[in-house]
């Protein structure tokens, strides 16, 4: 069985997490995991992260509705980083955007190129 | 025009860089920039990561060949992450794989699911 013990967390203990819609492969957003939030995700199949802010677990979803559903998690070659393939409910981005990376740049400047979901 | 300075550097002065084939949406690997790498990368065109293990600025391919062609770079929310749209030459791992996160969590045991390219 999988140990996520058996990842390299940095110094704070956390591992960065890529979370990508399954069906699309848009990138949705960046975040961090400490191994219990490992664990948490594959158990539940609720992609859970640790919040560095409010450093408490934070069940994707969990309160805006906009849950994170597992599909398949990743590790990368050096295992100090995660790909999770994930059924997104709605915006990833608290800003109400599908991904969080709805700026790009364009000509030397920042460019909207997503808008928030109705 | 946009300033590499106006992001959110970590205590190390370094922010997550997601690269993703730009052609096909394939999540091929996360590595660091410090801001001049940044600022290296959108001058230059050729993406150049800053290397933790060798303290040094890694023009991704220099030595290898494998390297990444910027096609548009994208900042987040918190402006804490970026997302790096390539054009990839050859594999991106070091393993030579095409991406960083060949293996997979499937039914609690890890797989590995990309072979080294010929």
């Amino acid at each position: 069985m999988f140990d996520p013990a058996t990842l390299t967390y940095d110094a704070n203990g956390l591992i960065p997490v890529i979370a990508q819609e399954s069906a699309t492969g848009e990138v949705l957003m960046m975040a961090w995991m400490n191994a219990e939030a490992v664990a948490k995700t594959l158990e539940s199949g609720r992609v859970t992260y640790w919040s560095r802010s409010r450093q408490a677990f934070w069940v994707k979803g969990e309160t805006s509705g906009h849950v994170q559903r597992l599909i398949e998690m990743r590790v990368d070659c050096d295992r100090d980083s995660l790909l999770v393939l994930v059924a997104q409910e709605g915006p990833a981005c608290h800003t109400n955007r599908r991904s969080c990376f709805y700026t790009a740049l364009r000509g030397g400047e920042e460019v909207e190129i997503l808008q928030p979901m109705a």
